[in-house]
């Protein structure tokens, strides 16, 4: 039996902390943006039945409670003490907590209260797009806009540990790989300006800032794979990315590839010829329930072990974090469990491997402390 | 053990009444149009496999049986006795019929024939092109086309249960969006009807029709992923529908996307993020044989289970209803047993959820009796 | 237990003879073309812990063995006796040489010094591009192209048992599918002359040069999938060749789709609906590890067995030539036995199905002696 050590959750978000009625629970369990038709629940899926597998038993409930006690229960303890056990049940040593996105909500827990409820350190993933639209809504000009941003995020990244792309959801992947001259930074600055700032979704900004985010040195992390329906599939491929990769390899700058599902493979490929690409399961072992095991396993074909990172993505629900975590830890440890029995490796690779994955590799692309 | 009741079959197509000789029953276990090369036979393959393995026993020979021995017992037997063993060792509560797709035979059995022989309800799924068809044969004016369409569409779904597109096959599935106004439909059919019909493949003329479909208020099928070599693959992928499925969601009218594989991931995730889509099993579970239950597993990846519906989309031999039950019944049957087991899901749910797939997402979506 | 019989590797490359040091050696087992970033090692992933699983055994260390004593060790034999000893491990009667590729060695062991260090048949396959390349650097001229190139390539097959493209490394297998008219040739070859010739990318060029692949009547070996990251890989599609496989299919010339990875269940479809498409599983099995199993299953979803092919795509190090054999060896007779015992197949069906995938169907393809 191989052990999963304390984990490093490499990329999450913030938790509602006031209390949730049963049909936001159902809606923060799927990537859904609007309610199930009449028939159909969100909660009957891999997700709903992973929450109420691993998340009742922290709360004093028996495994598989019904969704309504569930509910009662988690209204009875309240957010804080809800927040607060899934947490310490997630067995994090640390958390890199993207502050960029933020659901409407009276109370919530960001990188400091997350970091205080799960006892364990916290730290910061600044969204690059998030810096650019409050450049946009600060007043600035067209070509008052590049140094003024290069201003906000070398602020906004003083103490953070990685700058995060959400390109995939504002363009797609599919960029013109190289740094757009200034000039045409200034032209479609002034454009989006001219609408009135807001969404960024300017193909030669979102390139821009994705620039300056190489520049911070810090590692990239970007999103790629499903998400919500915000995003086009089809181009949110990572393969789609592979010019950028290119084109930023010589920076030396880690690039990790987010989630990646149903592209998970065509990740693999891009972290093993890539030197500076790594790859992040998160979101997608949460998601996919009961078939973890399976999935985790396709992410393991050809990325070289020192490429891959755990996350759970967790949002809005402090239970994701649990989900993704035992998710994680139970599917890591079939894997090297199976493997082991079958000669595919030895025993002290094994706990090698389980270590890279869970905390090692994370610890050392992010620079945290025991790296 | 959980068991898994009478199917609801919501696809499938007719099947040829005569004798069918050892070449064309090969060919009709594979999607292809012209006999294998020398050394090849499209029986030893998956769905090969699969025929000798379930349908052999109710032709009272051991499974397994040659191809050559259980050939010449079906012809014995007779074709009408052989598909009424088929049908009702299936275990149908309902067929679903496509009657719009008819191979060269003296004798066809479609929707009455085949409820008969299953001793099931049947009812039809009216596709939409092969109306379009015979309306531009009709001798209509393109001016008269779109009055003319929407009254043979209202006479033909009278009493259907669904209507089904096949622009996968016609023009790929990344059509522009938006329902095309009046005047580009008309412009459209003029150039069809100047080159003489037939075929349609323009892609105006495949909007306005699949649009219609959605104005019928039945729940619209849509062939995705593989099936014979007249579709481009890459143009199947069900994730290219995404901006239609974003304009046509304020309808609420169900929209299904059949069979899905190999994109059948891509599916899944589109079935969690709009309201009104949802994935059919159908092709593949028959096809893939022996990888049955791993495929079928990757269907409950993202896909709530509400979402998810079986078919066998048999078409010209009663075998393939058969295979498409028995694999679906066998894979449907491992997975849930397996996630019990390993403490994914209570006892309970895994009943909920086999029923649910099985047949009760298919009454609710296509509003049968019994819903 | 199923026995699977000698193989027909029926795509690999020539191998290094000189002695490889540790980074080298690292590198051969990935495709990367860099060194690994700090923290990282290629041996830590699928294909290096497979090398040290199967390849210790036949050097006198337990399969395992950490990877400084198994390089030390394989320096203290030498070359030749390390590419003996795994070639002989290999259990191979047949292997079929790319000739077209060397890496930079002082000592290169090709098809000649292969067969025999295996004691197995050898013979060439020959790679387009190469042949097309040294004609441009012949000193001929743009309209003079076409003819020598015709002369150069029939000189280069005689004895030879296949072609090859590397299309997809070149421009992307999304072509289009006609053989270019003789004067689109010529101007095309006129300007890649006029640029000094070297590496061959111009589609047209490509085109023409695939097609004459066509004529010489052998078998076209087309690299699909993943490789190195010469390649776009959403350009490596195999279905992005689905117009050529249809242009090409009156010639009744075989076209072996090699590797396929991620896209091998769309390689598995073009099999199924084209008569004269295989798909071969080499690369992809040596680099998925202890996954071999798993993907194997995969390539068996649609394809007909009759036009499975194996491979071991080794190129540079001996070693995997045995990591693909091995990883074949155990991951079909795991498929097989699993099948057999879960009542998929019959016994008979079996040893069938292995026999055709491991050596029959390449004998017959490439109609080796024995076919």
């Amino acid at each position: 039996m191989v052990h999963i050590p304390e984990l490093v959750d490499a990329h999450c978000h913030g938790v509602v902390a006031d209390a949730v009625d049963a049909d936001a629970f159902a809606l923060w369990c799927s990537e859904a943006s609007v309610p199930a038709p009449p028939g159909v629940s969100y909660l009957d899926g891999p997700l709903g039945l992973a929450v109420r597998r691993w998340c009742a038993p922290p709360l004093d409930l028996p495994a598989h409670a019904p969704a309504a006690a569930y509910l009662a229960r988690r209204a009875e303890l309240g957010a804080d003490e809800v927040t607060r056990r899934m947490l310490r049940a997630a067995g994090l040593a640390t958390l890199l907590v993207d502050t960029g996105l933020r659901a409407r909500a009276d109370r919530w827990l960001g990188a400091d209260g997350l970091g205080e409820a799960a006892g364990a350190e916290a730290a910061e993933v600044v969204r690059l797009e998030t810096v650019a639209q409050r450049v946009a809504a600060s007043g600035v000009t067209a070509s008052g806009f590049a140094p003024a941003f290069a201003a906000a995020l070398a602020d906004a990244t003083r103490g953070a540990v990685a700058v995060k792309s959400v390109l995939a959801y504002r363009h797609g992947l599919g960029i013109d790989p190289e740094r757009p001259p200034a000039r045409a930074v200034t032209a479609a600055v002034g454009e989006w300006l001219r609408v009135g700032g807001g969404r960024l979704i300017d193909p030669v900004v979102l390139r821009h800032v994705l620039w300056c985010g190489v520049d911070t040195g810090l590692p990239v992390q970007v999103h790629t794979g499903f998400g919500d329906r915000d995003l086009a599939l089809t181009r949110a491929d990572p393969a789609l990315l592979q010019p950028w990769l290119a084109a930023a390899e010589p920076s030396g700058v880690p690039v990790v590839l987010l989630h990646c599902y149903p592209y998970h493979r065509h990740a693999g490929w891009l972290a093993q010829v890539y030197p500076q690409v790594y790859v992040d399961v998160g979101l997608t072992l949460g998601h996919v329930g009961g078939r973890a095991g399976p999935v985790l396993a396709e992410y393991f074909e050809l990325a070289p072990f020192g490429k891959l990172l755990y996350s759970s993505d967790a949002y809005g629900l402090a239970e994701l974090f649990l989900v993704g975590a035992a998710q994680f830890r139970a599917a890591l440890t079939q894997l090297v469990t199976e493997w082991t029995g079958a000669g595919v490796l030895a025993a002290t690779d094994a706990r090698r491997l389980a270590s890279a994955v869970a905390a090692d590799n994370a610890r050392r692309v992010y620079r945290l402390p025991g790296a």
